[in-house]
């Protein structure tokens, strides 16, 4: 079966799939993307993927390509037409391709590009025994909420993690504080059982799965602070872990090559994990 | 006469040019670029505009797509087959295309895009009346000695200027410090006569018209001083100036709207831009 990848009105196969050299994604990286998780067939946390989508785009100005019911049609097609059951739909909006000029083009549409593909569900092991990160100091730009695709910043520390053994960098801002993962929002457990992530500002993404996670912690009437944390308190936390739409949530064992509490995932993690997993209709 | 880029070893009609989608250059802005100005077919400043490519590859750890003379050989290829005679030659290296991950990809061979325009010289009244430019703070990440496509907080600068009447827009780091402006250097002359510009740190991108501009202010004589300086000493400076590949050097006449020294062109600015125009063989 041949990949197939929506491009700017088209169904195209995907290796040929192309935009125009002079699209403003290319040259300027302006534009914004959204993964969405497929589980089983069903489009998990959909509209609040869309909901911040259009969030994102209002903040640079950048038009909608099409109402949100044709987009979900496309989203939908591309799915069915890579036999998607379980995977990831990545979307991406630019502001369409205009001869090079900082300054917004007056005449541009914008392009869509929707593809899918099918991932095998991330390995168990990873929740089980948990996983390590490093943290780095945060150099990216101070609109971090903005789902925007200039991600230079984020591969150059995930590549970090990787050659360190990692799965994650945590990013640290000038006050010591963590903001988040290169693509993941990041959490502890404090001593007293109290639920604690970074509240959502500029720093930040507002994380779809962070926020099924509240939902799980308000429901199970667990104890959730909004605040920024240092390295110090996560490296002397009982537990940590972190989120994303790829990862779900995965406990975090290893900071920076120092245990973890005991050093392997806590209860409370374990728990919102096999919650939220009931909440994506996914197998844990 | 159709316009003909250079895309990944061949050279396509430019409306037809295209990248693959997941080009890490379009999904992740993992990549840099140069434009090098063409005066009377001449390359102005090649080398050092080569030498910076090469540095900001090394950076960001992108193999070199080419060698040089095989890239100086395209460069002049591509400038011939557009005719291009006075206008500028744009080069992009991407990390390449590959499935989309954050970390490097194992194995990805770099995108080379080459394209080159005809451009009118500058209007010359902007060098005679002089620009106005508004400050903005400087939101973009803390590696702007690169030069990568990671641009969207300079296009949304760029677009305040704008919307503002406005030339450029310069911007302010945390200590209250004018940083650079979205797509040029930006320069005081002090009430003593000194030439001042900020010093080449992580925030600012090395200009190669801020070093032939210094090469021209060491032969003269003049007095310069590599250092930051705020936006008060800017409005109160004798004379304000800008340079960039495509902008040469212009006349800052009003910042935030505020006359600087008589609110015209300062002599010494004049001055350098008139000996630039000479560096660069261009007509003033």
């Amino acid at each position: 079966m041949s990949r197939i990848a929506y491009v700017a009105g088209q169904y195209v196969m995907h290796r040929q799939a192309a935009v125009h050299i002079e699209d403003r994604g290319y040259q300027f990286a302006d534009g914004v993307y959204e993964v969405i998780a497929v589980n089983r067939g069903h489009l998990v946390d959909e509209a609040p993927h869309l909901a911040r989508l259009h969030r994102s785009l209002a903040e640079l100005r950048i038009a909608a390509p099409m109402v949100d019911g044709a987009l979900q049609i496309v989203i939908r097609e591309v799915v069915r037409r890579n036999g998607v059951d379980t995977g990831i739909v990545y979307l991406q909006v630019t502001r369409g391709a205009a001869p090079r000029e900082h300054a917004f083009p007056k005449a541009a549409k914008p392009t869509l590009v929707v593809t899918a593909r099918r991932t095998r569900p991330p390995d168990p092991r990873l929740g089980e025994d948990g996983i390590a990160i490093i943290t780095i100091p945060d150099i990216r730009w101070q609109r971090c909420d903005i789902k925007s695709v200039a991600l230079i910043a984020n591969v150059l520390g995930k590549q970090q993690a990787r050659e360190k053994g990692a799965y994650e960098a945590w990013q640290v801002d000038r006050a010591g504080e963590i903001t988040e993962g290169t693509s993941t929002n990041a959490w502890i457990v404090t001593a007293d059982g109290t639920v604690v992530t970074r509240a959502a500002d500029t720093a930040i993404l507002n994380g779809v799965t962070r926020l099924a996670v509240f939902d799980i912690i308000r429901r199970e009437g667990y104890r959730l602070e909004e605040r920024p944390f240092t390295v110090a308190e996560a490296k002397a936390a009982r537990e940590a872990f972190l989120t994303s739409t790829t990862a779900d949530l995965l406990p975090v064992v290893r900071i920076d090559g120092a245990p973890v509490g005991e050093g392997r995932p806590g209860p409370l993690g374990q728990q919102l994990r096999a919650a939220y997993f009931a909440h994506a209709g996914a197998a844990a």
